[in-house]
C-alpha cells in the first residue's frame, strides 16, 4: 500500500477535474452547487484497532468524537454544519447498550449545533467501524480553503497544542463558533484544522498554497497536557506541540494588517481561548524555517506527525 | 446483537423527531432543507466477507456496485442524483492497481449521471470496507416515500425478479431514468427499491403505509436467471423471484386510474424494460394475501429475504 497522502494525490488524478467539486479533492471538505444552494461536505471514518481501541474507549466518547472530528473539518472551511448521515459496521456480538451509549455521545453535539441526523446504514462486520458524512452550507463569506495563503500573511493558531492523547482528543469542542467568527468578520486567506499535528498540517497548507513559512517556536502555544506527557515520554513539550495529532485546533493565515483588530475582537468574543501568532508566510514552496527568539534553529524530530498508514 | 430492522426502529426512537430529516429515519433516503434547496441523502456501506467477498469480485465491479446501490436508493425516492463522497477502509496489503480499477468502476456511473465526486476519507483497516454517501435534489414533483400507499392502489414492479446473484447484482443499471419518468409524470403514491427481496421490501412498504396487500403470484415477473438458478437450488423460480435480494428494481404503488396511461407511456419510453402489475393495496396493516389465478394460496418459504444480520 502506498502512503495515505500519496494515495490521495493519485486518486485526485484519476478523477477528472470536471467530476470533482469546486475546491477539488484534498482539502478538509468540498463544495458543489445543488440548484440554488451550495453544499459543503466532509466525511470521516474510524476503525477499531486503527483509529481507536474498542476496549479503551467509552461508546459515548466514540460517538462524540466521530461527529466532532467532522465538525472540525467543516470549521476548517468556515462552513455552517447542518446535517449528517451515519454508517455503523458492527460485529455481531456488539451489545445494544453500547449502541445506545454511542448515540448518547452523538446526540450532544447534534443538539448543540441543531443538526439533523438523516439516517444512515447499518452493516454487520468482523471489526467495528463507524463513519459519518457531515454537510453544511457556506457562511456569509466565501469558504476558506487551504490554498490561498499569501506571502506576508501571519500564521495563527487557536487554543493550545500537544498531548491530546491524555484526554483532549475525546473531550474537545470543535472550533465551529471560532471559525465562523473569524471567517465571517475578517478576510482569512487559508485555514486547516490540526488533526495530523501542527508541523504536518502546516506543511499541507503550505504545499497547497505553494508557499513556505517562518515559524516562531517560542510563540507556539504548548498545552499543559504536552508538558505532562513529556515527563513520560522524555521528549520536549515543544516536540509534542509540533507533532502530536488530534489537537483539532484551527491553523489559519491572514494579512498582517488585521492582526490588531483580530486580537481585540477575539479577546472580547473568546476570552477563554487563546489565539497565538506563530509565524509568517514566505514566498515559494519549500521547507519550513524554524526560529527561536529570532535565532534560526534546526529541528531534530523523529517524525513530523501522525499518518493513518504509518 | 439485535436484528437489523429492529435496530433501525430502536435507533429511530433514540433520535428525537425534531433532529431527524423531513421524512425521518427508515426510508431509502432522507431530505432536509439547506436554505433555498432541499437535499436528499442516502448512504450505503459494503464490507468484505459480509456484502462481498474480496476474492470473488473484481475491483471495477465493486466500484460500480457501490455507486449503483446508492443510485438505486435515490431512484426509490424519485430524486435526481448530484454528488457523492467515498470512504475506503483498506488493509495495508491492498494493491494500488486494485484501487485504480475500483475507481474505473466508480467513474462509469459518475460520468453517465454527471455526478460530482466530493472526495472522501481513506483509512487503514484489517478488513476492506467501502462506503458512499450520495446527495441529490428532489425532481419537479414531491419525493416518493414508502409511507403513502393507499388502499386501492395497484402495485407495480419494473424489470424481472430473482437470481440476481448469477450476475445482475454486479451489472445492473439503477432505475434512475425510470423513477424520474414515473414520479415526474404520474402521482406515484409510494416507492421502494428491491434490495432485500420482493417479499421483504413489499412488507417494509406496507408496514410504513400501515396497509396490507393482495399479490398476484402469476403476474410476478420472473427473470431467466431465477429459472437458471432454480435448477441448481431445486427451489421454484417463483421462490427466487419472491425472496432473492439485490434485484434493484422499483416497487411502487399508484392509483388504479393511471394504469392504462402509465402502460402506454412506459412502453413508448422504455420498450425494453417490463412493468408488471402484481397486486393491490388493501386497508389495514396485516399479512400479505397471495393469489394464483384468482385462487388464494399459502406460501411455504424458508425465509422472506435477505438480511445483513441473519
Amino acid at each position: 500500500m502506498i502512503p495515505e497522502f500519496q494515495l490521495i494525490d493519485y486518486l485526485k488524478k484519476r478523477i477528472p477535474r470536471s467530476f470533482q467539486g469546486e475546491i477539488g479533492i484534498g482539502d478538509d471538505a468540498d463544495i458543489t452547487s445543488l440548484g440554488a444552494t451550495s453544499i459543503v461536505v466532509t466525511t470521516d471514518a474510524m476503525v477499531d484497532g486503527i483509529d481507536f481501541s474498542f476496549d479503551q474507549i467509552r461508546a459515548q466518547d466514540l460517538g462524540h468524537k466521530l461527529l466532532a472530528i467532522n465538525l472540525s473539518d467543516l470549521a476548517a472551511m468556515g462552513a455552517i454544519p447542518k446535517a449528517y448521515v451515519l454508517t455503523l459496521a458492527m460485529p455481531k456480538n456488539l451489545k445494544v447498550a453500547w449502541v445506545r451509549k454511542f448515540y448518547e455521545g452523538l446526540m450532544k453535539p447534534t443538539r448543540h449545533y441543531r443538526l439533523k441526523c438523516l439516517g444512515g446504514d447499518l452493516s454487520a462486520a468482523r471489526e467495528l467501524s463507524v463513519s459519518l458524512t457531515l454537510f453544511g452550507v457556506p457562511g456569509k463569506h466565501p469558504l476558506v480553503q487551504r490554498k490561498h495563503a499569501k506571502p506576508g500573511d501571519l500564521i495563527a493558531v487557536t487554543g493550545k497544542l500537544g498531548g491530546s492523547i491524555l484526554g483532549h482528543h475525546l473531550k474537545f469542542k470543535p472550533r465551529v463558533e471560532e471559525s465562523l467568527f473569524l471567517s465571517g468578520k475578517f478576510p482569512i486567506h487559508s485555514m486547516i484544522d490540526i488533526s495530523d499535528g501542527f508541523y504536518q498540517d502546516l506543511e499541507h497548507l503550505l504545499k497547497s498554497s505553494k508557499v513556505s513559512a517562518d515559524v516562531w517556536l517560542n510563540q507556539l502555544p504548548i498545552s499543559s497536557a504536552a508538558v505532562r506527557l513529556s515527563r513520560k515520554t522524555k521528549q520536549a513539550p515543544l516536540t509534542h506541540a509540533l507533532t502530536d495529532g488530534e489537537d483539532f485546533e484551527l491553523l489559519l493565515t491572514v494579512s498582517k494588517k488585521y492582526q490588531k483588530k483580530i486580537e481585540t475582537a477575539w479577546k472580547k468574543r473568546f476570552p477563554n481561548v487563546s489565539l497565538s501568532w506563530v509565524g509568517e508566510i514566505k514566498p515559494h514552496w519549500g521547507p519550513i524555517r524554524w526560529y527561536n527568539q529570532d535565532r534560526k534553529v534546526s529541528l531534530k524530530l523523529k517524525k513530523k506527525g501522525y499518518s493513518h498508514f504509518s
